[in-house]
């Protein structure tokens, strides 16, 4: 499994560092974010250690979204957010890939969304579409 | 497979509304955003209709983010964000769960986010692990 001893996550994962732990299993650790946007906000990680989506193989990005759930029911949230940033300027601050659910329980509390929608021109969207096809 | 034909994602799964596809199985759909926040917005869906992620049976959510980890490689993009938004408050407009992939190309397109962290109580948040942990 890669590791990265100088990673906070990588610390977390091996109980050098204590966390608040709610899930475990081979290949995935949650526990809740010790700085939460809303109560309940908590952290999904693979215990592989790789910076960016990309470097996280599929069998361990598999019990993701599972593990997600299961914490969104245990919090009784209705309205919440998942979220992964890669990139400083996406966000990401720990460069250990972390999904973020956070409940949103009003306005002011939890993610706050910014969404600059734009309009391309259709043809446009259609070749990138076919661009992106040909690389996947 | 549960569906709902006023749903314009399940009409999108079904062929019924046009799409920019980028990828298809049996459990899983992708395409372009035609409302892009920036250039590469896609969305990666479920076939199997939910409104929200505890609705998503887990063998249709596991192959949800091998897709988009396709999808970002075949972007180029380096930074970006993945998001799941559940109920209105929490920005979700339409009620079949979808995740974006939205490249984050600098500072003003891609996704914005407000990030209003809070400094709880340490034993306030043991407390709240130690109770989400038995309802898990």
């Amino acid at each position: 499994m890669a590791s990265n001893a100088a990673c906070i996550f990588c610390k977390i994962i091996k109980g050098e560092i204590p966390s608040l732990k709610l899930f475990e299993s081979d290949k995935t650790l949650a526990f809740l974010d010790v700085g939460p946007l809303s109560k309940g906000h908590a952290l999904v990680i693979p215990k592989y250690h790789g910076a960016k989506l990309l470097d996280i193989p599929d069998d361990h990005l598999g019990e993701i979204l599972p593990v997600a759930k299961k914490i969104a029911n245990a919090s009784g949230a209705t309205d919440y957010n998942i979220l992964q940033n890669n990139g400083r300027i996406a966000h990401q601050v720990v460069d250990h890939v972390h999904f973020h659910f956070i409940p949103k329980p009003n306005e002011t509390e939890g993610l706050g969304i910014g969404w600059p929608t734009t309009k391309p021109d259709m043809d446009a969207l259609k070749k990138l579409s076919e661009e992106l096809k040909a690389k996947m």
